[in-house]
């Protein structure tokens, strides 16, 4: 019954180097690695050089190799293996979430021609093993959201930045220092990492595949020691928050800093550990945490991969079955702060303004948005705007639901 | 590849009526019940009489069905009906933690010398999909600890104690009244059912069958205002853990009330959440929340069994290859509080104390004690005793690491 696993990896990074003293130690897998594939010629390795290669085609046609493992940065050249290694009829484990959102649609199809798995638990919080229990846990739960802590460098300086009251560029340097922040820090700062991986959630959550270009990401490059302190007066935290829900339909998606209070399901998630909180229809509340970055910790999502192909475990997408009719929609309205250290201008449209604030060096308001409208101010770039969303759930409104849009317009 | 699955259900009660709505709501499920298997002639029912049986061998006689759903409270009864299913080449689901806990090794093998499958996720920790992440996702990771809140009454009667200064008795009367409670609370209350859990969990983190009657359970049935309040006071509250944890070749593990602080995770598991937090060697720490109780929750959790069933799944139980050398161990030292409306006598032999405290109406003392010494007082029994843990784990001592102990004893 139990197919012997002969890997090809490709990466001997963080992750990868993990993965070999990972396998190494565990003793119930029946798994070897063959070889390895890197690019650098130069770089220093902890084990022999007779491991390695620096050419993909050597993982690639080797005929002993059955399994793929895909643990590089570069979703271009990811894509070339992936897709080559499906053609070969080989299995591939891929921990590539850029890869994964861009071409998901296109990579499942070809791997089903191909009739190999293609597994990527690693992909989306690390450790965790949210698509593994979406898939075969809440496969017939009807699951109407799902939202979490994505993202370990950005939790970690939001961490840092609240606790201590460091700035939120003293502790980015701090994290590149310590390895876990990239020197171009833009992919986990502004939000496209965690873009990436709530793509994938929404994929196994829903039964949708919601074009990435689609799902408006704002990170936290703009924080302000002012932001943070607001939320501190009033017991609240800031947390990075990639969320999905199903409302009809519909579904509405999108990664914002968000202000959560005590009894949010985030509020205790600290430095590099992610969660994910699901709503189900019997199942009810489930919340998962684990670190969601981290050598081993990834490193164990790829092994627990490597072991369900063995049983030649591939993801079925049951909920394609039923999601094919949903809809993404930016059409809701949401509450939204907006801070400053200039006086703030209309170019945020607000439908209606709770409370606004000018002091000598900061200014900001808080208030309801059309959520479609925020599309037009490039957040990210703004270094003169922080943008954080509230975590109550209740206010957002479906626009095409004409008589709930005008109670709300009502009550304006 | 897909097996229609034909159910014949024991017990239409809290659960039972939760999994046939479920079931014929969730859309994804190549499932149907065939028959159900009642015990009571006079009780009404919420489906058609045509429905049910009252003689088990219309079930279990009846080869139209392939798969039985035993939901009963009765675990002597649930033991017949099981083992027969298993001889009649039936597949089982069930959610009877005492039967499980109380048979796990004969029921094993019983149902893999007639190839049939044995589910039992909605048994520990409802919702949770524990048992389901132990065997497939956490089975190629070396598990140190595992720990949890493992049943919603006593977590919903000690969160009502703490947050509203109710006593336990009012409490359990409320709880009783809203029907999550039973009239004998003993099972609940005195820590039986989360020991039952506990001895489950063992067996599949450590690969390790523990007997029943080895783990101590000490439930929350003498809980007095007094300790609630001294929890309070110090910003601690009372949960009720249950815990094992390997240390070298041995396992220890017990159910009793712990003082856990503002960051331990059982913190904020409130009224009918449960929680599990795993310790592993590359996955480092995990922790999962659900709904323990309730019925769609369970019923979800025997719906994902039901699932698991088309695709011939069945638990491996892969981590007794190498869990087979372990041993039950008492032999350790852990620090207790031990409140009493009287004068605490010689009676608990505490090895050192730190605390002691005499009111007017009140004593405690705060101390270490050998653990093994504790099985000579029947707390559960003891009306005027309330022993508490703290949750620091890293005081635990084994002792015939004699090294640790000497120095443990040099510091005392």
């Amino acid at each position: 019954m139990e197919t012997k696993i002969k890997i090809g990896l490709f990466g001997f990074g963080c992750v990868g180097g993990g993965l070999y003293e990972v396998l190494n130690q565990s003793k119930l897998l029946n798994a070897e690695i063959v070889k390895i594939c890197v690019k650098s010629k130069d770089k220093e390795r902890s084990i022999d050089a007779s491991h390695f290669t620096f050419e993909k085609d050597d993982l690639l046609n080797n005929s002993e190799i059955n399994t793929i493992v895909e643990l590089i940065d570069d979703a271009d050249a990811a894509y070339e293996i992936v897709t080559t290694a499906f053609r070969k009829g080989k299995n591939v484990v891929s921990a590539n979430k850029k890869l994964i959102a861009l071409h998901l649609e296109e990579l499942i199809q070809l791997s089903r021609k191909h009739q190999v798995s293609f597994l990527y638990e690693a992909s989306t919080c690390a450790s965790i093993p949210v698509i593994r229990n979406l898939e075969e846990y809440y496969n017939n739960d009807s699951l109407s959201k799902i939202e979490g802590i994505c993202n370990g460098t950005t939790n970690y300086i939001l961490t840092q930045t609240h606790a201590f009251g460091k700035s939120y560029e003293e502790v980015l340097k701090e994290a590149q220092d310590l390895g876990f922040a990239e020197t171009d820090p833009t992919m986990d700062v502004d939000g496209f990492d965690s873009k990436f991986k709530l793509d994938i959630l929404i994929a196994h959550t829903f039964g949708k595949i919601v074009e990435v270009g689609e799902i408006l990401n704002i990170g936290i490059r703009n924080i302000k020691e002012e932001d943070v302190n607001f939320g501190r007066e009033k017991g609240l935290k800031i947390k990075l928050i990639s969320r999905a829900e199903k409302i009809g339909d519909k579904v509405i998606c999108f990664v914002a800093p968000h202000f959560v209070p005590e009894d949010h399901f985030a509020y205790n998630v600290e430095n590099e550990y992610n969660c994910v909180a699901i709503q189900a229809l019997f199942s009810d509340k489930q919340f998962f945490l684990g670190k969601g970055a981290g050598s081993y910790p990834t490193a164990s999502a790829v092994l627990s991969d490597i072991s369900a192909l063995q049983f030649d475990y591939n993801y079925e997408y049951k909920k394609f079955k039923t999601g094919g009719d949903l809809e993404y929609s930016n059409e809701f309205y949401a509450k939204v702060y907006v801070g400053s250290p200039y006086k703030l201008t209309d170019e945020i449209e607000f439908v209606n303004i709770e409370e606004s604030y000018s002091g000598l060096e900061y200014h900001y308001k808080i208030g309801w948005v059309k959520f479609s409208s925020l599309a037009s101010v490039d957040f990210n770039k703004r270094e003169d705007l922080f943008i954080s969303f509230f975590s109550e759930d209740v206010k957002f409104e479906k626009t095409k639901d004409e008589s709930r849009v005008e109670a709300l317009e009502a009550a304006l």
